[in-house]
């Protein structure tokens, strides 16, 4: 059909899961309490328990912004450092939301892989001037897993940078926009990943993953979660009608749906990553761990997909396709397809 | 029924209006570009901008706290002050949201029925101290229309307030959490009691009339739209999945259904009042115009409706039953005779 | 002499007291480590305990401002509200710097003289909506001493104040601007005036009172001066060469001259009120307990004043005469005489 | 003698120029309006217009970390970004101030000999995501002047930089704490390093060359000016008896003797790193251009030299010697030897 569209632009393009737009419909009945004193949410914190193997205290919201940077004030101080990699999703894609609903300042590090090392992390923080008043004083890290270029932390990573963190008198903040892809690749238990690795509060993001703006703030450190009521409120991220977002969560964890969904968009994903590695010209940027890919590709390739039946994101120099559970097999392959003849173009040129 | 529970505490109890549940269903269609890059934001902002009579720019969010707090922030300056009543929502009901998003402060004053008078506005900003760098500098005025004890303005009052602060270089945001109320009790069209009276901004709420945590910031003059999207994405206010939001705003404003359920939960609220001050003992503290009701009771009535089927709040020293679309008549039967009883009671123990 | 201005604008017109400027250039030896760790700072801290009469901790900082303000956030949460009275300097005349350094709102109360009242008080922090989360939390009460209408609080009020703050989870921070002027009128030792009567920080003033740009945080509850070096510092109070500071402080505690001048002042302004009083059409706004004169002329006074050899300023709709140690008897005199004479003038007007 | 101590710490542990003492000494005549409306001032804004060869509005602080924020503030806009150097002290040294101030956030980037290179400022703001809403909006350009680590930048690098920045929008701001240091060393004049650059907000600090708490904000833009008297009052930045230090700025650029006092901490720095340098297993990190030494040693002579008579600064993992213009020069032959000896005592040891 000559008008399709391949869509590669982002997970959260996508619609509802059809259990989860279910769930929000069959939240539609009575009253109830506003602002998650509702069954619902209720339901929802016993069901991320189970899940999570612990209690845990959970607060729903809407935006992952908000969620990550209510998660980073629980932890902070108004003269403090929140350390994470160069390329997390806080510094570079949230104008400032974190310092803004922080007052802190956002440090950060290279690392390869867009992984923080602990190596780095130690040294960083051993020279951090801990006491001193001229220097920012450290109260957060923040992980980001899988990574805004799609790679994985191991538990045994996260263990290793929690360990320094907490040594060093800072709380843990994983931001798992995209958890479900990173508990489907590792096969891990989110409580692998999370607080027995040494993880205190989780921003877990439901919507890339077939939710509607749901959001889920759970706190493993019981006393972090004493002042997000009021720090939610402050930062206009109380849901008046939160059962209708919390029902979505407790659907959303009710069953291998979200893991299955996770699967099938990394899957996708590792399959056009192997295409395009085939491809000579076409450099993958980052190791394909999760559902999304970038590639770096001569000018050629770059002309030929935008003319193509396809939408994806340039950001800075790299191409980025994110893979969603749905995303059509056919435009793969043509995708991929696109690129390789576009660069077998280029480099047949210059044979006579 | 012997567990009936009449339910007073807020409009915000309620489920979704069926036509608003359906468009947010309907919505779940395809993909679509996230943050409001979306057709179903684009026919939202078209419908706003027939019912508004104009052309209008508009922003989806999920929070009334959020839309006020950004409105308020895409015309502040970082030494500014904004004026309100001493109840405004934003003074009172946000935890400090308003002054987190805009860095200003606010600036209250008294008012009979819980509104502003343009004669003490004028006096006070004419001693503000404009230019004086000791001291805060005007740049915003609040007018909660319904205010939060159900008081309306009428267009002419809101005109007077507009100009002044206008004269004085201030932009004029309306906080309409029940702006619906607010038309169906004036029966003025939305143009009237905005945009026509000098309103710049308009937080205008759908979520206690009927829609799932879905609001829509209206801005009247484009110079203020510029910074917004910053300003919404900084305070973690931008919608992954905008179009559900938009969806539901869309038909929201499509037909009278909005205005309908309001003039119907206006009417309980005008029942229960007229029958609640028919009993001696009972004071109604503010006029009730929309669908809000504040008394003060004798501590019998107050014990008595405390043992009975009702759910209500105590908001200082005062009692509020608000009334929704749906509420029960039997409901406001039984609140209005349990209250009589225990008063008639009360009053008749005196006698020898 | 023609040429005479007689000055009544504020007592931060004067220069220096010459033991303190003598101070300051003693501290011209040698080096010193920056930022208070120095000698000069260590014996102003030994002789400020010997004033409070206990172990006490002091910062010397330039600006009383940034005194008011950092002790403030020393007290803070950032979802948090500090009252004060409507009129107070922190409120009115700081162009919002208490709220950016401390990321709190002032909540204000009305109160006769210009003073907080402890039943108000009370009352307010009831209604107060500890722990809901729509609600800002108390944490600080700020009083004034004197006010900035000059108006004295006696030892027992802020005993009234401080213990219902306590109760309540607030700090109290006295704002002293102008302390030496309570003492010198009350005849009060400073301990009964701060911390006896439970005062935790005051922002001890020196420089209206003969110092140039020094002033003194002095902390009472050591748990509360830990964070003060890093918000210093963050608020850019910190001074590099602090010593030039500290060796004012330490001599302006050294001996009664503070308190002379300040007696001195008071009974100035003592000697201009009892003279305008006695003028048929001024009114005395405030109680003239310390050095400030608020008044209310007829106009054809104020002209008169603002044509003769005099410089005061006008607040609002006050005129406001300041008096220092040094004010000349003879400007005294001729201010009271011109408004006397031009309102002798206008009432005589009418006579045939 | 034998309690003799050479003090390397920082420039700012020096005592005040006689001629600054002595002009602040007298400027204690009279009455003068406060927060820099007085005679002192104005002169002092005219002494820096005909140093910087042109009209220039100009703000008496306290406190270069107050000058370096309002400036940047003075750019801002709540959701922007300012660019620095890594190692700027804004970025390092200022506990936040910057941050809290703007509300902005500081993007870092490295560079050769601790200085901004043209070309990857180039790319970063090609990449920065202008008009993205997700991004921060970059609105300033830091440059310090020298560095913290005693480099300099040539005015054609200033130029070059400053063209960048203006061309994508951004105002530049020189912090310049040790200007005088970089105006002796280049030899070129204020003017040619600043506004003829392209600087349209320069930070002059005077403390650490001899003034006492005396810094002057120099604004060459004059949009810019508009906003800072609200900006310094809400900062707590504003003098109550401002003439103190205008009298001490006026008198430091009223001559030479400034630029003398540079020259001679330079070239103590100069000799001081020449002998240094001439020992094995010392590191020079950085050029040494101004007054600040920075080096690498064997943990033997950081042993020696900390056991010895010397005071000096231990940052990171460099040990840092910044040399004033009253510099004994036997401190410095003593400094030399006992790195050399401990040195050349370690080197000799391996041997047999």
């Amino acid at each position: 059909m000559a008008d399709t569209i391949y869509d590669f632009r982002s997970d959260n393009i996508g619609g509802a899961a059809p259990e989860l737009i279910e769930a929000l419909v069959a939240a539609n009945v009575g009253t109830a309490a506003p602002y998650g004193d509702d069954d619902w949410t209720r339901r929802m914190v016993e069901r991320a328990s189970t899940v999570f193997e612990r209690p845990v205290r959970v607060f729903p919201l809407a935006c992952g912004t908000g969620s990550n940077s209510i998660a980073l004030a629980a932890t902070a101080n108004p003269f403090g450092a929140i350390y994470c990699h160069e390329s997390a999703h806080i510094n570079v894609h949230e104008c400032g939301a974190p310092e803004l609903f922080t007052g802190a300042k956002l440090v950060t590090l290279p690392g390869a892989d867009y992984k923080l090392a602990a190596a780095m992390l130690e040294e960083t923080l051993a020279l951090a001037g801990r006491g001193n008043p001229n220097r920012v004083q450290p109260f957060a890290l923040n992980i980001t897993q899988p990574t805004d270029f799609g790679t994985l932390y191991t538990p045994s990573e996260i263990a290793a940078l929690a360990e320094i963190a907490h040594h060093h008198g800072l709380k843990v903040h994983m931001d798992g926009a995209r958890f479900a892809n990173a508990v489907a690749a590792t096969g891990r238990a989110p409580a692998e990943l999370t607080w027995r690795a040494g993880v205190d509060l989780l921003s877990l993001g439901a919507t890339k993953n077939g939710a509607i703006n749901a959001e889920a703030l759970i706190v493993f450190d019981e006393a972090l979660a004493m002042q997000i009521p009021f720090l939610m409120k402050r930062g206009g991220q109380v849901l008046s009608k939160a059962r209708f977002v919390s029902a979505q969560l407790e659907r959303y964890l009710a069953d291998d749906r979200w893991l299955e969904r996770a699967r099938s968009a990394n899957a996708h994903a590792a399959d056009l990553a192997r295409r395009l590695a085939a491809v000579p010209g076409i450099e993958i940027v980052a190791p394909v761990q999760t559902n999304m890919i970038f590639v770096r590709l001569p000018q050629p390739a770059v002309d030929a997909l935008s003319r193509g039946p396809f939408r994806f994101y340039t950001l800075g120099r790299h191409l980025r396709f994110v893979c969603r559970a749905d995303q059509e097999p056919e435009g793969i392959d043509a995708l991929a397809r696109c690129a390789s003849d576009a660069l077998r173009g280029t480099q047949e040129e210059p044979r006579p």
